[in-house]
């Protein structure tokens, strides 16, 4: 089956944009399918769509579908909005970088298209949305092929969190190579972190991949250690929130855990994320600042309490990996090996001079 | 403070069994007071009680207070109620070791008081009753002596389910050495695993120690490993469910996770828990059986499903940790080191010739 017949996490319909309403799942499926500025703004804002990509995309879809709308004379009447537009959208989620790069990419095609008419400039910025998205599927496609070409006879992986197509336009960043050999036939089965405390594992990789045909198999965190010593895992797959120059990787709380599960079971753990996600200028993962949430997101699961009130809780939203304990970082330009602070460079080293 | 004026799991109110429904916890605190025997079945039964300790003193509990309002004219007619009790409260949960133990216990003093008048057949059942329950405190507190002596700078432990006060009549096992330094006045801190998927970590291990005025702080199972790098955690300690000769020991899921973690960070593992959990004739974790639970416990929280319907879920109540992970086996007869084979036989030894 080819992925792009299945439901897109953003997708453009008939002058609208149309997310699929992450916060209802797995409950529900359900579209937000709108052409509606506010709509989008609270789309992004309450996470009713989430992950970098995704948010990138969505933001570049909803601006076109508004500016559709609008009424203007000329394209420079049209400029201010689009300018106006891309300030409130950026608004809605103050530190999602692809957010910011997605908006200003199509601020500046709009510049760069001011002697169009007014309908032609509307027509090129659903274009160049469009664009973003396709742009964005070849990425996760180049991490899937460099990452399948390390998966020759990889046959179950073990996730932690979301970084599948939730997350993205199409083929996800940590499970892109498996999406990939599910489209060419090749069978694969996932386990499934449910990642406390949020669930995402649960609520969104374990319902991305059983849509899509793929045998999931959801265990609580605590159980990878036994799936490993089964020997029923033959590689580690996860995301990113940030690299840095070493190799140390930020990504959801829990992933430090499982790298050193998975060196204990010698067992390869592959970091899979763009090449957007390398922060070059951070020396080693003691730079990357770690956010802690809030003692609720813990205690309360849906209106049960977990947990008596007033309990102390520690709860970070991420963790950093030490790079000696990651086999791999693949991303849309190759696969890096350690020692990274030479191979990430090395990677990158086209884009800087490009 | 004393521990014995807090409240106790079970205890013997003016003829009757008082157990604290754990299932209430952490959102009330509330007390099954009664003689009435189907009660008691019931709050075995359905966890209202539970910890093998427990149970089984609740069980002797309920069965004398029971037998206080059987009238007969004869101790022989109270044994014949008394050994239908007795089948009647073991149904409640078969595979409970402590259960069998403690009734056995009791029936045996009523067969050996057979020539007693019935009031005084009475009498003794509730001395038995209270015995097993001192033995249980005087074991527990045994446990955490032996464990206090290793723990000399040990600040903060991390520790995983529930082996606390509510599984026991007092003390705990993996907490004794924690509430014998807090009744002794040295400050001593407790990291809590949240324990998925049934959270007893969060729900009741939490409860005990913030009532009885430890710090504990509660975190998601997969945050110990962040805790550890941050060298916050001078010592791991948790309970057994069943120890085999060669020391590998079934505990709790997750357990296995934390022994990794422990060993990767040179933090010590400490198992802690009575000789009555040591299973001499398995030689080793392989002998030991694994319960596999139902999806329902992971997929529903509460009201709140955190995963698709239908999804696969992998789901065991134990875990087995190699003894080449644990550091020392502490129970109420001393401290065995590596190698478990030699050690665990030396230190039941005398209980097998007495």
């Amino acid at each position: 089956m080819k992925l792009s017949q299945l439901i897109r996490t953003v997708d453009w319909i008939d002058g609208k944009v149309r997310i699929l309403d992450q916060t209802q799942l797995p409950e529900k499926v359900s579209f937000i399918e709108t052409n509606d500025i506010k709509k989008i703004w609270v789309a992004i804002k309450h996470l009713q769509v989430r992950g970098a990509p995704a948010i990138g995309v969505a933001s570049a879809m909803g601006l076109a579908a508004h500016i559709q709308r609008v009424k203007a004379t000329s394209s420079k009447m049209l400029i201010k909005e689009i300018e106006k537009s891309v300030r409130y959208l950026a608004s809605a989620r103050p530190t999602a970088v692809n957010l910011f790069w997605a908006l200003d990419r199509m601020k500046k095609l709009a510049h760069a298209s001011i002697s169009l008419p007014p309908n032609e400039l509307k027509k090129a910025l659903i274009k160049e949305a469009i664009s973003i998205r396709d742009e964005d599927i070849a990425m996760c496609k180049a991490i899937g092929e460099y990452g399948s070409s390390l998966l020759k006879n990889v046959k179950t992986i073990l996730t932690h969190c979301n970084a599948g197509r939730l997350a993205t336009s199409e083929y996800g960043t940590a499970l892109a190579p498996v999406y990939l050999a599910h489209e060419r036939g090749y069978k694969v089965e996932v386990f499934v972190d449910e990642t406390r405390p949020l669930f995402q594992g649960a609520r969104l990789t374990a319902w991305e991949l059983t849509r899509a045909g793929i045998k999931a198999t959801l265990i609580c965190d605590s159980v990878a250690a036994v799936v490993m010593k089964e020997k029923r895992i033959d590689a580690v797959m996860v995301g990113a929130d940030r690299i840095a120059a070493n190799g140390d990787t930020a990504n959801k709380i829990g992933t430090y855990n499982l790298a050193i599960l998975a060196k204990f079971h010698k067992i390869p753990f592959y970091v899979l994320a763009p090449t957007s996600t390398f922060d070059l200028n951070c020396p080693d993962g003691s730079c990357i600042p770690v956010e802690i949430r809030d003692a609720d997101e813990v205690i309360n699961v849906g209106k049960t309490k977990i947990a008596p009130d007033g309990v102390q809780v520690f709860t970070p939203a991420f963790d950093i990996t030490p790079a000696s304990l990651i086999t791999a970082i693949i991303c849309e330009r190759g696969v890096a090996r350690p020692d990274y602070t030479k191979s990430l460079r090395t990677i990158v080293a086209p884009l800087q001079h490009g």
